[in-house]
């Protein structure tokens, strides 16, 4: 793709994430306890570790690399790895859910059997209940007090207030749990192009664009930059659903580690069934080139992760 | 009861009450948006408003005045009347879980037929999940920009950060979701006294010591008096849960506005179980002593409201 924003390499791109994912798996085994009570410490591990291509996460420390443009930052850096590992947290807990008898029923997720297949519906359901708290729970670290330790690392009051809103505002009704209720009542539905992007834009794509501004909050960005990744989020955020209703009908469950086909099954409208396979595949290209001509206008000359990891959004494969 | 703190009459307390739940009934209106895509918001409401006795906002916004002491501040109330009504959403996100096929299948709640029960199981579980984001939002108001009107109420990125740092807290696997992990668990099983206090510290207790100290966030506290808030708040959170086990049993559904005898039926542990019905009594009316002993040590002098809520959440009737 011809563009004139600068993109890591692919190699490049896989050389960063492995490095980052590192850091998240980690941080994220570290903050989910295992000696939670009554095995719940165990569920939401059996839910967040070992699994996902982090690509939210993977989104918050890009936007953050993006704005910080070099300049080092522990406590900043420290913000958006525990941003990172919020957002992962959000996302999983959605998926238990989602998962659910009362809602998809699936039996089957990256591989393994799902939450409440494990562990028995109660305990998904409060794994999935608990994992969203301990997203906010990570989001507002006490302070240390200065006389505790040498090295501090207190997160400034305006940052974590500012990404709880961001994140709570994104998994809410008027994001993530809205579009989840906008798919709950519109199965068997005829949606048109307008209905269908909306209820993708709060289901799936108002955490994707809320992972980019939450990075881009552990950093100091102009106005104008902001509202470019804005844009920028929102695209990859669409183009994301639209390449994973692409993958429901050409790649097999295998490789996807869930159930392929589902959709289709369910009689769920997708950009597939919509515009057909052909005219999905040009609209996740055309989405992938308003995001990078996004971050272009951002004038942010550290963004080539984020570019690649745009690349990568609509060029995977699972 | 005798005890040197001084306390509301009941008349002064229902008269102070009143007050204040016009204003959590409205704001709770105002924050719940019925237009929430696809009927959610419609859940959500019925799930929140007109019902409870709303005993978590009373002692958010008893505790701001208690630490207020009489010194107006318009924007210390606002995030105090914010703070009493995420505690609530929480609360009833809470028990629209609870009341879940999977968990306690309970058709009555407030009677009123159970969420899922009137919108379906995924409804409701999407109504939860979105009630626990809506709290969390509505604890991080963006700050309006000075231009923007002449009334300004911008609450301090610190109080904002510390009211999701301990709601967060409160909620989540070290509190109510930890709670309801062992309550799951311990069905059928002899738990001694201490297991069982832990059970409640945990699910019911923390939300309403949560509640006391978040409304003395909002204003300014000594180390002394905050610690004294958290004894009262852990002591009546006990002897709610006392309270309740005892109602169980002596009260009938029609008053409880629930199914009585609920617990007994279930096969639970309660303190009315371990310890009888008369030591039960005896132990609550102790822990209401502690609460009343903990606010005299606070020196806090306007603390007769948040004592007066002591002594109704031990000798109430439903």
């Amino acid at each position: 793709m011809s563009t004139d924003v600068v993109v890591l390499t692919p190699a490049e791109l896989d050389l960063w994430s492995d490095q980052r994912l590192l850091s998240v798996e980690e941080a994220l085994s570290l903050w989910i306890n295992p000696d939670a009570p009554a095995g719940l410490g165990q569920a939401m591990r059996y839910a967040v570790l070992d699994g996902g291509k982090r690509l939210r996460p993977m989104l918050v420390l890009a936007a953050r690399e993006a704005v910080a443009n070099g300049v080092k930052d522990d406590v900043l850096d420290a913000a958006a790895l525990r941003a990172a590992c919020a957002v992962e947290l959000i996302h999983a807990y959605s998926l238990v859910h989602d998962d659910m008898p009362c809602m998809d029923n699936d039996v089957l997720r990256r591989g393994k059997p799902t939450v409440h297949v494990q562990f028995g519906e109660a305990q998904a359901l409060l794994a999935g209940d608990a994992l969203q708290a301990l997203a906010f729970e990570l989001l507002t670290p006490e302070n240390q007090s200065p006389s505790s330790s040498g090295v501090l690392a207190n997160i400034p009051d305006g940052v974590q207030a500012r990404l709880c809103r961001l994140l709570a505002k994104a998994a809410g009704f008027n994001g993530m749990a809205g579009g989840q209720a906008i798919d709950l009542a519109s199965v068997g539905l005829a949606l048109d192009e307008h209905q269908l992007r909306e209820m993708h834009h709060l289901k799936t794509g108002a955490l994707l664009e809320a992972s980019v501004m939450m990075g881009a909050a552990c950093g100091h960005t102009t106005d104008h930059a902001w509202e470019c990744l804005r844009r920028f989020g929102r695209a990859i955020g669409l183009a994301f659903q639209v390449v994973d209703d692409i993958l429901d009908v050409t790649a097999d469950s295998v490789t996807l580690g869930k159930t392929a086909g589902k959709d289709a099954a369910n009689d769920k409208p997708t950009y597939v069934s919509l515009m057909g396979l052909h005219r999905a595949q040009e609209y996740a290209e055309q989405l992938l080139a308003e995001a990078l001509k996004a971050l272009r206008d951002s004038g942010l000359a550290s963004a080539y992760t984020l570019a690649a990891l745009a690349q990568r959004v609509v060029n995977r494969k699972t």
